[in-house]
């Protein structure tokens, strides 16, 4: 029976058996990783009792605490969330391997035989807030992509972490992989955090999942290469051409379905020619599914559900049942509101006109662009990936929703029968 | 006539001109770029006395500030210089445009079609050293894969730089570009590199071109997204089962061909129940081109023209004729110390043994390993990139030589028919 709790020890030391592990994990069989991923996940059924009970003291150190309803109902495990955790081990099993992918691959005139290999990373170091799933998710995609997880949990969740990677560790090492290949910081302090994104030479990626303060002392901070999941004030313009029914179906949609995620609008951009007729209709009907709504003068003027906007609510995340409203003159109207207050992140055009849907799509600088369609739909399993370690907003590496793909490298691979450089 | 020398002023100023032109190089079709690069040559050459009457300036400083004689080889312009700096602008032109290819395409079950598409980054910044070839290589790159250069030069080819960009500018101004599609920071204190390394939202992508000490001041001051172009400790392991011959000529190759660049030799591994019939001869071989060799105890006791290495020279890149030479007892001792010293450049195996090539291929992990060929074969235009704007050896976004591609991004576009999300 293999250890439940990580060992742990200095950063330094956990880095150098990160590393060690990467190097086996890297040159596991797609079998073995499926296997330690849907042992791991009959283990943490088998431990329910174990992971809940230690949920529960977390939990109750953050009530003790005065942490607020949204960071409890986080932190929060569940018979219903843990299976859903364990479903997510067994769907990424599920998923192609990406490890070995010949990305490309042609003769050169000399004989040479090139070919880009789709490899793993090495170590990916993960940083997170209160989100025990996160620990399950993560390492998952981590390993099923050949790479050692280096998790770097908050205080807040750290028995429910440590119940979930003693999981995952017991999942690789019944596999024939190092326990190592999952290896939880269990020192919480804040100076860690720091010392972790300084870890260069040891995390080949690092990949924060977190709010502001995070990804600020990471930008100040990290020597280690990163990629981040940054905000999405998402926008929904609605074109002169749009049909004005599938325009409120998607911006309902886009709004309300799930209003707290970085894919939900945040605003809306109208077309002066249809802001008349459309604007009133769709602000009631935001209005009563209890959405608060501030906009320019122009919207305003024509419905008065609309509250006054500032500058800075036109470029704000609000993550709530709130949204700006501007109207434009035009489509590069639409498109210069989005360029000046976007995050880069998911915009929508509504339109049946083909020659505003293709500048729209060339001229808008995001990770996604839709037309006709809700900027819910900008996730990993929506966009078929199959899961997702979260949704860049930066442009070198991976921009937009990062699957497997995300976790790899590519590396250069010649054959050659003797050639020389002349 | 468009203004020859580019308007100066804030860093700020700067880059929200380079912001402002990249919106339009994003979008400017493929003959106009080329045009502006093809103009850009004609200009450089019509202009020669001028360049190099710049470019005698920026010598003539050099030598009187007592520089060294690599300093002042690669600050020198002359006719043939100048010639191969115009006819890497007329290749640039000539390669495949990168932009608005489809990376990937599929249907979702909903119906939702989902493109990748290649995009521009926007600004890519270059900061280098002082060789005023890179000024036009790298701008021609980038302006090709629709970004805006923004460029970074050193105070000692600041005559050199401003005259080869005025033809850049002029270049894209004649081809209805914006002449800021390539900007140079004329203002050349170290602490503007500072700040220019600090220009987040306004730089997507920095690549440096120098040496270490730029490297760590980005490592320690960057904030916007970077490239690095790393050392190159490159080793050649002779198997065990390799053809000696070929493996002679893929060591002399790979360290004398061109010792100062990043993808030759600098360490020699050799299998033991090889290295008594294959040291002796290529050290006497690799000493009579003019190359010191250090070595490990075993390889010294067969050869004497190999003196003594301490660890240090087995990881050094000594971009010279020198190398290190360790005797290894089997692969898995060559992967090993590989893996110790390497520096995840470009290592080679000399092997007919498939199994072993296998294992090297799979096993060691840098940004490329070859089979039966030279170290130098490791670069952008040897590998048909075409061209190339250095060669990463990090693992996120670009690994190896960089080319059209590494300047780019990909952008998901989803077209729907009025598609939410349930």
């Amino acid at each position: 029976m293999p250890e439940r709790v990580s060992a742990n020890g200095s950063l330094e030391e956990l880095g150098r058996r990160s590393v060690a592990a990467s190097r086996l994990v890297a040159l596991a069989s797609t079998s073995q990783k499926n296997l330690a991923l849907s042992r791991a996940a009959e283990l943490l059924l088998e431990r329910q009792g174990d992971v809940l009970a230690a949920n529960r003291a977390d939990v109750a150190r953050a009530e003790s605490a005065g942490a607020g309803a949204t960071v409890i109902d986080r932190l929060r495990l569940g018979e219903a969330r843990l299976e859903s955790m364990c479903d997510g081990l067994r769907t990424v099993a599920s998923l192609p391997d990406p490890v070995g992918e010949v990305v490309e691959g042609y003769v050169r005139p000399n004989g040479l035989r090139v070919e880009r290999l789709r490899v793993p990373l090495g170590v990916v170091g993960i940083i997170y807030e209160n989100r025990p799933n996160v620990t399950a998710d993560a390492a998952a995609l981590c390993l099923k992509a050949g790479n050692s997880a280096l998790l770097r949990g908050s205080s807040g969740a750290i028995q429910s972490n440590k119940a979930v990677a003693a999981a995952l560790r017991d999942g690789a090492v019944s596999a024939g992989l190092p326990g190592d290949a999952v290896l939880l910081v269990e020192d919480t302090r804040h100076e860690t955090a720091e010392q972790f994104v300084q870890l260069r030479g040891t995390i080949d990626c690092l990949i924060p999942r977190g709010g502001k303060a995070l990804i600020d002392m990471i930008l100040e901070r990290a020597t280690v290469p990163f990629v981040l999941d940054g905000d999405g004030n998402c926008h929904v313009y609605v074109d002169v051409a749009a049909d004005l029914d599938m325009a409120e179906r998607i911006i309902v949609n886009a709004k309300t379905q799930r209003p707290s995620v970085c894919n939900a609008m945040e605003s809306l951009v109208v077309h002066s020619a249809v802001a008349g007729s459309f604007l009133p209709r769709i602000a009631a009907r935001l209005h009563s599914a209890g959405v608060a709504l501030v906009g320019d003068d122009r919207a305003r003027s024509l419905a008065p559900e609309i509250g006054v906007a500032t500058a800075d609510d036109f470029a704000r995340e609000y993550l709530d049942l709130k949204a700006s409203v501007a109207v434009v003159d035009d489509l590069d109207g639409a498109i210069d509101h989005i360029t000046c207050y976007g995050s880069g992140h998911s915009e929508a055009i509504v339109t049946a006109d083909l020659l505003a849907a293709e500048r729209f799509v060339r001229e808008v600088d995001a990770a996604a662009v839709l037309v006709n369609a809700s900027t819910r739909f900008v996730d990993g399993g929506e966009l078929g990936l199959g899961a997702e370690v979260g949704i860049s907003t930066q442009k070198l590496h991976a921009r937009g929703p990062m699957g497997l793909r995300a976790l790899t490298s590519v590396k250069y691979v010649v054959h050659g029968q003797g050639q020389v450089r002349q």
